[in-house]
């Protein structure tokens, strides 16, 4: 049983993460007699489904940013919190972070995932995943930088290296990032160079998997790596990435060993829960999957503690299909909303039925009028699922802020087809297309030969 | 005479630099029956006037970057390099690159200017100055983590340096800053925090000379303090900075030394020309004046070589009034669309008057429907002016790109008084509290007792 610390003080209720669980856990409380501490490393919440267009030039951060401070400003109830928690202690009921020590009746832990590289941290360097605006802004910087050095570059192996982009992993992220370089290299960028014909840019995705975007019907799948070859990009289908350096992706295909040159290669791959999982597990022993996610009770709570709840990202909820929900926005959503309306529930001395996911389907952006939707019954391709995907996005935005420039600056890329957010910034273009062009792989071509495809 | 290399060979014109100066030359000789190369550091043009928006959260840096290939797209002459010039060889008339060396018949050079620090570069670590895209994400990192700082903290002496804001150097920039951020703590943050009145804030500007904004008229200039000070900014001006550290600038104001703890001290004095003039007077013995800027003829040539140009921030023009044309945007543009005509007319064999800067006035942003422009005859302020700005700098920035976005998010702006761009990125921002509160000055708070103003 849940009990305020103090007699009629209100209930503590302290959230870890201002994703999306952790923001609409706060926002469901807004008006309920709590008292909410917001915890996030940082000033604002990042809508991540949008993260693929900061990387490719069409949107800056601030587009799909909201700071938290400016999203909680009516929940009086509510204070947010900079800083990193790094350790709980489920006895005493508190969160330790590094100069303080938080109190709480209630603890939500929405701390979400990272990159995982199935254990081959060192390909990280070379193949970057998408997850932080740090992340985006260097993605950003590596795709124009390749284009860049392309064009200075008069050795035409060297060359078609910087104009070869491999995705690796086909999930949504994978799938977006490889239409919107197709995209960019075969239309935006077409009449801005004069060296290079960008026409000549080779776009790869390898999948491990059978299918492109598991996650919805085969027949969208297939729909899906159509409209992709549409768009030119090479889709690989069971090819296993079996190493990754500066400039050389190896895979497997079909037992065939591949290897290809390329100085632009992105993780779309592999997710690991955030460590916040590992201390919860240390504390209160609570079992946790091979991916480092938290397996939760039917009621996002995990054992032996109901006033623990974990959603989103972290949260391995296997209660309802016998294998865990996706890791997406909708599902830590729900899992938030779920959370708020149960500690209120409680409040009021009651409790709720199990946590139910209301599965709203999947969708992906593959290029301008392609995409592919699955709503279960309802399956939609291209320009209709284009047009129901912006719909979609631009109704979550407008929850956080009405992001009118957004809806804008699409209106502009549809009709210019120009992409305004192209900056190379962080490190200086030059120094960055000098490392490229003096990485080791190109001093000694003869140790390493690249086998064409 | 200026010849071309080759019979028939379209005259090779090298400009270095893609700001008002270069990117204007390059733009008026679009049509022209040359041969340009357009070498920049960064594949972008930055719209200086406004990156004081960017570091207070206003603007975006994509909102007020033009990517150069973007710009010079249908100039069908002009090729765009990214790289940093090392050096130059008038006899050869070569610009030497770390890779390449380039040809020319006729070189621009328009590498603009930097900071100054008046020979104490020690104080930049404290007090960073606005030049580029990174600083401008360095000063709103500095600016928003001082607020999350001061709510966290309880010690009110500490609190109230996390909310003192100095800026030093009332020119354009310095004004311009000091209006946004009084703006932002006063009424954009108003509701944000839970534990701070942003109402609290203190903000500083200190100007060595007798008045702000020197470049206006005496009458204009008081206008604008007025309008500063009626937005909360305390106005010292006579005030001399002798001395920054981590959170103390000290500074001499009528004879009497005066310390002010704060954690947000800000650049906006000094200014000096970039390091290719150095270049050009070891390599042609042209005369610098002490800011480092190469002083130019009449017609912008440098002495001894009528084939090489020197134009913005880097020359110093006194032909017209005895005394340097200022660093401003209008400057460096004429000269830039002079340079290229009078290419033009030598091409025909013919030349032109000498450069005449046509004076179009100076202006500066204090803050919503507050500004002050200086015409010559018509003097304007208050909401007029303040209209007036908006749609000169929307004028300019049209030029390079259809900003409509820029006018929604101040239309948007203007409005709600949020401040959509208020992302703390970089380092992560509890990061920076905490180095911030750890700061030596604190630690011994006996060896450092700043004396209250």
């Amino acid at each position: 049983m849940v009990v305020s610390s103090e007699n009629n003080a209100p209930h503590r209720v302290v959230i870890i993460g201002g994703g999306f669980g952790g923001l609409y856990t706060a926002k469901t409380l807004a008006k309920a007699n709590v008292k909410i501490t917001l915890i996030d490393k940082r000033n604002f919440h990042l809508f991540q489904p949008l993260l693929y267009q900061v990387a490719t030039g069409t949107l800056s951060p601030a587009d799909i940013s909201s700071p938290l401070r400016s999203v909680l400003r009516k929940s009086k109830n509510t204070q947010v919190l900079l800083g990193e928690v790094n350790d709980i202690d489920p006895k005493a009921q508190e969160v330790i972070l590094d100069e303080k020590v938080i109190p709480y009746d209630t603890l939500i832990v929405a701390t979400g995932a990272n990159h995982s590289y199935f254990g081959k941290d060192e390909w990280k360097e070379y193949a970057p995943g998408l997850k932080t605006v740090e992340d985006a802004i260097e993605i950003r910087r590596r795709i124009f930088s390749a284009f860049e050095a392309a064009e200075k570059e008069s050795d035409p192996e060297k060359r078609r290296a910087f104009l070869t982009f491999v995705i690796v992993g086909a999930g949504p992220t994978g799938v977006e990032l490889a239409g919107a370089i197709a995209e960019l290299a075969y239309k935006t960028l077409q009449e801005d160079f004069r060296n290079i014909s960008t026409s000549e840019t080779r776009i790869l995705i390898l999948q491990g998997r059978d299918r492109i975007l598991p996650y919805i019907s085969p027949d969208l799948s297939q729909a899906a790596a159509e409209a992709l070859e549409s768009l030119g990009v090479e889709v690989h289908t069971k090819a296993r990435v079996t190493d990754i350096e500066n400039n050389i992706v190896t895979f497997k295909e079909g037992g065939e060993v591949k290897e290809i040159a390329s100085k632009t290669i992105l993780w779309a791959a592999g997710v690991k829960a955030s460590p916040m999982g590992k201390v919860l597990q240390e504390r209160t022993d609570v079992e946790c999957d091979h991916a480092g996610r938290v397996m939760v009770e039917p009621d996002l709570t995990i054992k032996g503690y109901k006033n623990i709840f974990v959603v989103g990202d972290l949260a391995n909820f296997s209660h309802q299909h016998g294998k865990p929900l996706p890791g997406v926005a909708p599902v830590a959503k729900q899992q938030g909303e779920y959370v708020a309306k149960l500690i209120q529930a409680r409040a009021k001395g009651r409790t709720l039925p199990q946590f139910d996911y209301n599965d709203v389907g999947s969708l992906a952006m593959i290029g301008q009028n392609l995409a592919v939707v699955d709503l279960g019954l309802i399956k939609l391709k291209g320009f209709i699922a284009w047009v129901f995907w912006l719909v979609i996005h631009i109704y979550f935005l407008i929850e956080f802020d009405t992001k009118v420039v957004v809806v804008i600056q699409w209106a502009w890329n549809y009709i210019t087809r120009n992409r305004r957010s192209r900056l190379i910034t962080g490190r200086e273009a030059f120094v960055e297309a000098q490392s490229l062009q003096n990485s080791s792989a190109y001093q000694s071509p003869e140790k390493k030969q690249p086998v064409k495809l």
